[in-house]
């Protein structure tokens, strides 16, 4: 999961506040979110996530430490968005407001589980990916996206995964003034319960500058190569 | 100057609509204009262009082709905009509505001068390119923008110029549903006062196809090629 860390309300109000949260839990369970939207929105979902809800069908409440799966999980999260709405929602909605928006990316793996993922909505509602669309975006996504859609297939090895993640957020950071360094880069490896890597990456990280040099390289010889119009 | 010609009301309603006008009167000019946004407004506003409407300063009315150079043809996009917007803004922002959204390319080349290019506003105001931003785009730009800031310099040569076009607008197509063929894409030389080539571009045509191939081909190697993380 990557993220970048820029938060804007116009132009002259940038500030650098992580949209990476990590419950890890050690033989337990790693469970990894991002999100996006309205920053106080956001807070106060990561608040309410650590402080319990009840969920639908259930007597007790629920942290993000204590949820059985992750469904439960994503369920907490949609419960917490829906929790901030009832407070907040009317008067980011009215007319003068900025509306109500947050969306979240929630992965990771709980014991006696495979890896799961879900994108939550505004609306507290979710969706999981699968082997046919096997990753997801939120915020300003759309800079990024191409290089995904060519590239990024379910069995793709970790480490080209990282690659690509990596390409498509450098994209977006050339295109958009409203996505900053650094990024946030959280690894999560199948079965084991543990988080293995949570990498901050600002403008001297050796790699990162490695692999925007390639590709831009990369580019310019692929562009160059290509054929004339034989128009 | 590229255009696609889709257009969308929600993705049931999707229809084919060229969005590219040219105005060609060999030896004295050649102008080329592509519209985005609310269809019923942009072809409105061409009908205003061709009957013709009084500039600011002017007493009697101009078309198209009796602008006497590119700005006064800006200038006559924008007042046609505004006459639109007399008429069907009110409406159109209402609560109920969609909003008045319109915005266009407008470019080429009027006897006297050298070639511009402007971008109209949904207001009616507008801006033109300069060497340091040497294109412009409208509608769905997110896409095919990543590309564009990498490789367009003010003096690339205009064969390169219509490749870079091509994978930009590839880029969008295969990332987007509401962009379709066929493409329309126009091309007018410095000082010839008549327009070179008009191609429409379908999923048929033999260089499109090459170009996009060979594109998906650069990628997937100089992905495969870029140095796996060193962490």
């Amino acid at each position: 999961m990557l993220s970048d860390s820029r938060t804007n309300a116009g132009i002259d109000q940038i500030s650098i506040f992580r949209k990476m949260r990590v419950w890890d839990v050690p033989g337990d369970r790693t469970v990894l979110m991002a999100t996006s939207g309205n920053l106080a929105i956001s807070q106060s979902v990561v608040h309410y996530v650590n402080d319990g809800l009840v969920l639908p069908g259930q007597d007790q409440p629920r942290t993000m430490k204590t949820v059985r799966n992750l469904f439960e999980a994503a369920q907490l999260v949609g419960a917490a968005i829906r929790t901030v709405h009832r407070i907040d929602g009317a008067r980011l909605e009215a007319k003068d407001g900025t509306g109500f928006s947050v969306s979240c990316l929630l992965g990771g793996q709980i014991a006696g589980e495979t890896p799961r993922l879900f994108l939550i909505y505004s609306a507290g509602n979710f969706i999981e990916a699968t082997a046919e669309t096997p990753y997801f975006q939120i915020g300003e996504t759309k800079y990024g996206k191409p290089i995904l859609d060519r590239a990024l297939r379910y069995d793709l090895a970790l480490t080209q995964a990282i690659k690509l993640g990596l390409i498509s957020m450098d994209s977006t950071l050339r295109s958009n003034l409203s996505v900053g360094l650094p990024l946030d880069l959280v690894l999560y490896r199948t079965d084991a319960l543990r988080l293995e890597m949570h990498r901050s990456i600002d403008e001297t990280d050796p790699y990162f500058n490695i692999i925007r040099h390639q590709w831009s390289g990369s580019l310019q010889n692929a562009f160059a190569s290509l054929s004339d119009p034989v128009w």
